[in-house]
């Protein structure tokens, strides 16, 4: 996929709207823990009921991974299900890989080859080398963190350096325009943070942000749309919690189909009132 | 594990070596890929035979998801396979993994629950609520990245902050130190920077340290060695390609364990030589 047929999307369904599949056998109705593949069959329930509402899905690999190759498991047939039923969603791996560069390759082999997914999230802690082999396949994306939604983003993201006065988020945002360009690469930025996204977006003009943070964490849509919408829309807003969970009786897939449209509905009018969409 | 115990089996095999499992199906003899689980026939092989040269193995997690389900699989053999036959081992899942909380719970269930692992690299970028919850775990160790041995590493590890002066690298080790401590938390610190290991160690005394770099990466050993070693040793020093694929002939276990005991050999004699073995 790249940018424009991104943004056709979003303006075909007035979403940019991204599932975050945070499946957790805790937390997914009782009644499902019987099937043969309870991650799955969750999984498919809630694609079904939000892929009119959704542009990408994002399946957050610790969760698989926490139910060891059962979860793995799941997990590539959840790509597999998406990509045979819904070939303009756009999936990511939220996995926050990143190691040097012959392993890097090794990461990038297994989300971009052995699973089909579009993009993967990548921590810049290890600089160039750890991203760029990510950013050798054509029509996929790296989702960089540079500022995220959580209580530690404080630790070390908002260190301003001694030479430029630059905070860390601000020169990974910098630094790593150089390694790929608006089409292979996008930037994670928490929502809580709404205030900081103008200056991001000045930063990063052309590149999609993905925005975590939004519902559950306590960002608002308003904000985020208000300072980080770009010609191209720009934005890819997740939600996980807030609609998987919204309910975890035999309803929790219209429940959830009903979320997702509250919240495409929302954006719809942001697209329109910000002339993106008709 | 704990450090004391960690530190008697150094002396005991007179090793600080740590044997890197980056298992490439591409690099491994090729008379092993015609049987049913060539990775964990592989590691199976190199592991009997470097196991008395070695306190440490290091499965490098992106080599295992490269083959999918399959490499998962293996991954799972080869963990379950070290803890049987040799319970004193110290096993070490190289995941660089790191997210919100709640995410990172998940990981640390995978990696300290649903397989047996005894420590785990994890990423700093999201600070403090990214790391701690693999802290909870009784035995059970971190290994934070501080200074990373790639090219790379260049990039962000030594912003200095305006108000410190300090290196993002030594704001890391300091800042981390009040999330744990020397028995639930290890650093990754890079063998091609040794003369910054004098400096690590004085912000660390008590931590040990896995240094990645010697051998193929160009790291000196007498150098770690010389700046690296704390009064229980504190160091795991890692070699992977040099072990592994010392011989991708008939003979490659047989080269691994005669690389390995070479390697042992001259830890042994700096062992000695800095009063930590007789």
């Amino acid at each position: 996929m790249n940018n424009q047929q991104l943004f056709e999307n979003i303006q075909k369904k007035g979403s940019f709207l991204c599932v975050g599949l945070d499946t957790d056998l805790t937390k997914i109705p009782g009644f499902l823990l019987g099937t043969t593949d309870p991650i799955f069959a969750f999984n498919k329930e809630i694609i079904d009921a939000t892929a009119d509402y959704a542009i990408a899905y994002k399946p957050n690999l610790a969760f698989y991974e926490s139910e060891g190759l059962e979860g793995w498991r799941s997990l590539e047939k959840t790509v597999q299900y998406i990509r045979e039923n819904f070939p303009d969603i756009f999936v990511i791996a939220d996995a926050k890989r990143g190691d040097i560069g012959n392993t890097s390759s090794m990461y990038a082999k297994a989300f971009f080859e052995k699973m089909d997914f579009d993009a993967i999230t990548v921590a810049p802690y290890m600089g160039e080398d750890s991203v760029k082999p990510f950013l050798a396949y054509e029509g996929k994306y790296v989702v960089l963190l540079a500022l995220t939604s959580n209580k530690g983003a404080s630790d070390f993201q908002f260190i301003a350096s001694e030479n430029s006065g630059e905070k860390l988020f601000e020169s990974v945002l910098r630094t790593s325009q150089k390694w790929g360009n608006a089409e292979n690469m996008m930037y994670v930025v928490g929502a809580t943070k709404a205030e900081e996204l103008a200056g991001i977006r000045n930063l990063v003009p052309a590149h999609f942000l993905l925005v975590p943070g939004v519902g559950a964490q306590g960002g608002s849509l308003q904000e985020v749309a208000k300072y980080g919408l770009n010609k191209q829309c720009g934005l890819l807003v997740n939600s996980s919690r807030a609609i998987i969970y919204a309910s975890n009786g035999q309803d929790f897939a219209v429940k959830a189909a009903e979320s997702a449209k509250e919240t495409r509905d929302e954006m719809a009018e942001l697209l329109k009132s910000n002339g993106l969409m008709r």
